[in-house]
């Protein structure tokens, strides 16, 4: 069997864990409660494995800085997800109740704030150029909320899909990838490097993502399927279905109505399988995917440098 | 006419919103407007204040950094306004809708996100220990709200209602008022003295916040009064209200009643005007702003430290 890609950072991987458990510490319990279950519910950690596989594949020493930002970075996103269930009203999570269904809007809205709160406490330790990097993904991460909440029912135009996962998923991940370069000390050319392959492993994942909500299965992703056509979430496999000669003006149709059954979605998921819209964003995930092993072409080779390319094939070969 | 607290500091303040406008300019047109429209409602800037005023009294002489550091804890207030407004359902706030009531629940949360976040990049330029004072005071606002949501409908006893404003008010103040005198490089007695100032003025602000939820009019206060019994929220008038041997026991029995009508209001603050609540709870704001005043004993004498008393003696006279 294959190795995985985080096999050379296992130790780093954990050392994150507990900075972040650290980190979460409350004199209330329920916020550490709260924090706790949002945060070890299964994430992938592709977020700090990249931060700190793009720092030892630069070549630093010292991973003790990059952990920590590293655990930042997971915490920022786990407050994102917290917020994000409350704005989209998701019931599911990672196969478990989400945040805010399980302890009630209150504590979650607070508990994600909490962690943003945490996230730049850590950042806070770092000098002036990473906390504005930091701030600058969290800004993206937003702006790009925004556009998507404004773009909500609509067929959002290419490029405008393109941007919402450039700033939602993708921005955040070169950030971190920037980071972990920088704190390695590496050249200007290799910060830039680190983050080419940052946001093209980013865009990769979150194609890949919307691809999986369509062909994915409830028990694997651990919430429903087509989740974001429900939502009226104009995704790449949805925005190239609706362009399909046959079928998409049918499936067009159902996207914009603002009622949308069991039976609707089984009929769009029926029409989609006779496109090629999944296999289309497929090839453009693995476009992205290949921009990112481009992008380390520079680095000397190691085993980080093979589980940043190991990860790059993952992102576009898994099935949740 | 006696002048007022910020008169000597007019200018300052007026660069603490620029500081602010400049924060919050952004990509997405509906970010700026939500974050600006709630930061320009006419709040009474006692924050930004006390952080300047702090600063200047303490032989501050570039104030540029303590308008930074005004600017980020006003935008924090802020936020957590928006947040707050959400997780209370309040359809108002200084006379105008809430936030999330005009621009919708989703908007509104992320532009109270975005907001920490950009407050959060202000406090990047500077070091260490300003960004752990100001992350330990947004955390003592997140788990101060924690409890009060535990306590909501149950008489809390004084001790945790206590605890409660000086987390989501006194706490936060209190850290302005100490970097501003760690900015302008005063002694560790004179930082302390000025964080007691801020803790006990406070304290004394949230206690007559309460006051004026009772006694204060709908015009004045820009929102219903009687909002926190509504609530379920036990403040001090209500606390003392309900220790009055003859209607103490009715009003106890409205307060823990799920569903309050408002005819039930109406009794309730007819039965409070019949205790000495109101009286003893404004004894105890005046205690808390003579504390404040006390702790400016050791600061010379100039028209800031006269501002910083001016407002100790405004926190508990004002009917808005």
């Amino acid at each position: 069997m294959s190795q995985s890609w985080d096999s050379s950072i296992k130790d780093e991987l954990q050392m994150v864990e507990l900075e972040i458990h650290r980190s979460i510490r409350s004199e209330q319990p329920v916020l550490t409660e709260i924090c706790g279950y949002v945060i070890s519910s299964g994430g992938k950690r592709m977020r700090p494995g990249v931060t700190i596989l793009s720092y030892l594949a630069s070549g630093g020493k010292d991973v003790s800085e990059a952990i920590k930002i590293a655990a930042a970075f997971e915490m920022i996103h786990s407050a994102t997800l917290i917020h994000d269930d409350i704005n989209d009203r998701s019931e599911k999570r990672r196969g478990r109740l989400s945040a805010y269904k399980k302890f009630g809007l209150q504590q979650a809205l607070v508990s994600g704030d909490f962690l943003f709160v945490k996230a730049f406490a850590i950042g806070g330790f770092f000098n002036e150029e990473i906390v504005s990097l930091v701030a600058e993904a969290c800004t993206a991460i937003a702006e790009s909320e925004i556009v998507q909440f404004e773009k909500e029912g609509e067929i959002a135009p290419l490029d405008v899909y393109l941007g919402i996962i450039e700033g939602k998923t993708a921005k955040p991940i070169m950030a971190g990838a920037r980071i972990g370069a920088y704190l390695a000390k590496a050249s200007p050319e290799r910060i830039h490097a680190m983050g080419e392959y940052g946001l093209n492993i980013g865009m990769a994942f979150q194609i890949v993502d919307d691809i999986l909500d369509i062909v994915g299965t409830e028990s694997s992703l651990g919430k429903p399927r087509m989740v974001d056509f429900y939502e009226g979430k104009a995704t790449l496999p949805l925005i190239h279905a609706m362009e399909d000669p046959e079928v998409g003006q049918r499936i067009s149709q159902l996207f914009h109505s603002k009622v949308k059954g069991n039976e609707d979605i089984e009929e769009v998921f029926s029409l989609i399988s006779r496109t090629d819209a999944v296999e289309r964003s497929k090839e453009k995930a693995k476009e992205y995917a290949e921009k990112a092993i481009k992008a380390l072409e520079g680095l000397p080779d190691s085993e980080h440098r093979t589980g940043l390319r190991r990860l790059a094939a993952k992102v576009v070969d898994r099935n949740y």
